[in-house]
């Protein structure tokens, strides 16, 4: 399954149009506070895909049962962009555990390269929900890659996959790599064109550059 | 239309059973953050009904043409308990004018009550969409009041009236005393029992007082 | 006692140059971030002068005597403009009581004015230590008026009256109508003008119309 | 030099008591706030040694000469516990550039281990105020470690290395393994005991685990 946010009109459009913005993106306050906005809408959107169960509670003058999550989902994320993207998540699923990936390309002699993982700290993954995320899916092997290392050791219940804006050649990768009973995709919006070099047109530039700074 | 947000799954019902929980109420940390979050889950939902118009935004790449906001909508609430849940929609229309009224109960001496404006500060409301957010609706004479007040000076577009908790019967004011062609109601949820001296069962209990210390 | 933070060099004077910068001022959600800022920054600096007591706290490893507050301090505002300012000690003292003040002035007929309290929500006050904030301090009435409200139905310990700008005026006559043992001033700095219409030159325009859009 | 914090009273010793406290900690939302609280206080402290240069600024209605940073520091921090913290400092220079460095402890046949570098992402440091961060220092080898790495490609005006706890003989370690001249060492508390297995007595227990989750 395959949700596509910007299909329809909300506040969402309003924040992905100021992230792609070059004269907004001068802020990088803003730019960080517009990625945690659009993780606490995606946070919301896939919480209406999760199981409450009903709760007693005691108020000050009786009992409502009310609904509450079964359990919380696991919000992974791949450093360094995603990271303000991650909060957006956290902010809405305050008890969740958290996994932390990094992925580099490895340039081979001939040009072409490979995804490696780098950094991973992740919690046990079994039988539970996991939400995956990272701002971007361009070619979408860093957004595979993080998931095979998730599923590595244990089998998750499920796994959101959630990027706000990703190429069409992104998609359909990670449609064509992904298990398709066992993830959902949920994109911002999709872009036409990807260039050689993996940068997505129109896209928004460099999203870890651009919340914290260029790299060396 | 009336839209009732815990008639379906979401995590707006955690954080709605957070805020009705006695002992999850002890933190007044965690309870003005609840009222934030859901504003913003109401904000974003509102914000699905809101115009858009497509805008030309160059990005380091090329140029995108994205929905953003038409106009932002008018922030208005009720001091003092509707200042977190305020907040809430303010994170995500960080452009927005805001308007903040405050009501108080007069007591008669055959101890009956009507409710007095106190505090005004609105911005001109003519042609415009409005937001006006209050925690709870208990007999909805507060929110009635301050509709009004909003409305004296100008004809708003559309006026979204939104609300945590309502009990039936301030829900059935509501529906009776705002113009329905003119208002749509928003609700995180509605109880069954208003008490004779108008406290929502089973409720939350005094919202401003559990964010903000009980007053003299 | 009158202590003004920019006397010496710290990010405070960042954060104050960006609320009175024009072309900073374009941007309400940072316009408010940096009061919130500036509010923390006040909050640290008078809870150095506040009292602490011993405290035995259970660590995973072992015993810690940590050092507590005795009591969280009031945190009294004047609206509208000083929530977003006011925002900032709650962050750092979040079990805090609150108090919410409105003053207005009304404009006699020889187009002399007066203050009047509008709406006034307060806690009990009696022993207890206030901060009492504002965003600007231009002839001092507001905050003069504020203070004797706060002090009508029960006697603090001590009071801590905040403002980020000062004009000289507003300086002199807050030292002549405050009780100088009962209050500290805090101050972020002081201009030398105030104008026939009570505005402070340089300043930094009006603090409530800059946080929340201009009201009629 | 060697500054520590709770030497004297204020507020940060109230966010301390909270992060070491075990009945806290179960809240991991405050826990993590309580980490961006500390970091914005040290941040505070830290920018008043920082340089400044005078700006004028034109507010609506006149000109003010303000001292503003002539550079935001680069931030830095180690991973994952080290985000939170990290992001209170972030919140104070919201223009900054930022680095990420993993370390990890390499067991070695004969039990002993050594530090090694996971992840980094740095910008260029050549001539920049580092601002260095950690939550815990227990032997000191990571912090050492992640500023070996900071500096091997450039060599920075001066470096400011920050910890919430440190254990007498990690601060033994610092002031012995980094340049005294270079660097600047901030403390919110040293204790005195460092277990075979490297934890900290009675400090906080495992911070990544507590903000985060545990990891496998």
């Amino acid at each position: 399954m395959v949700y596509i946010l910007n299909n329809s009109d909300s506040v969402l459009n309003q924040f992905m149009s100021e992230i792609r913005d070059v004269e907004v993106q001068g802020d990088p306050l803003r730019f960080r506070y517009n990625m945690v906005r659009i993780g606490e809408i995606f946070a919301y959107e896939i919480s209406k895909k999760l199981p409450y169960e009903t709760k007693e509670v005691s108020t000050t003058l009786g009992i409502a049962n009310v609904p509450v999550l079964v359990q919380y989902p696991v919000l992974a994320t791949i450093l360094r962009a995603g990271l303000p993207f991650h909060q957006g998540f956290l902010n809405f699923f305050d008890k969740s555990e958290n996994a932390f990936i990094s992925a580099y390309r490895k340039t081979h002699k001939d040009r072409s390269f490979s995804m490696n993982i780098g950094y991973a700290s992740m919690p046990e993954v079994e039988g539970k929900i996991i939400i995956l995320c990272d701002v971007m899916i361009a070619t979408g092997s860093s957004m595979v890659m993080a998931y095979k290392e998730l599923i590595a050791k244990g089998k998750p219940l499920h796994t959101h996959i959630v990027s706000i804006v990703a190429s069409m050649e992104g998609l359909h990768n990670l449609k064509k790599y992904l298990p398709n009973d066992e993830t959902t995709i949920w994109l911002g919006g999709v872009d036409d064109e990807l260039t050689a070099q993996a940068f997505i047109v129109p896209g928004l530039g460099d999203a870890g550059d651009l919340a914290y700074g260029k790299k060396i």
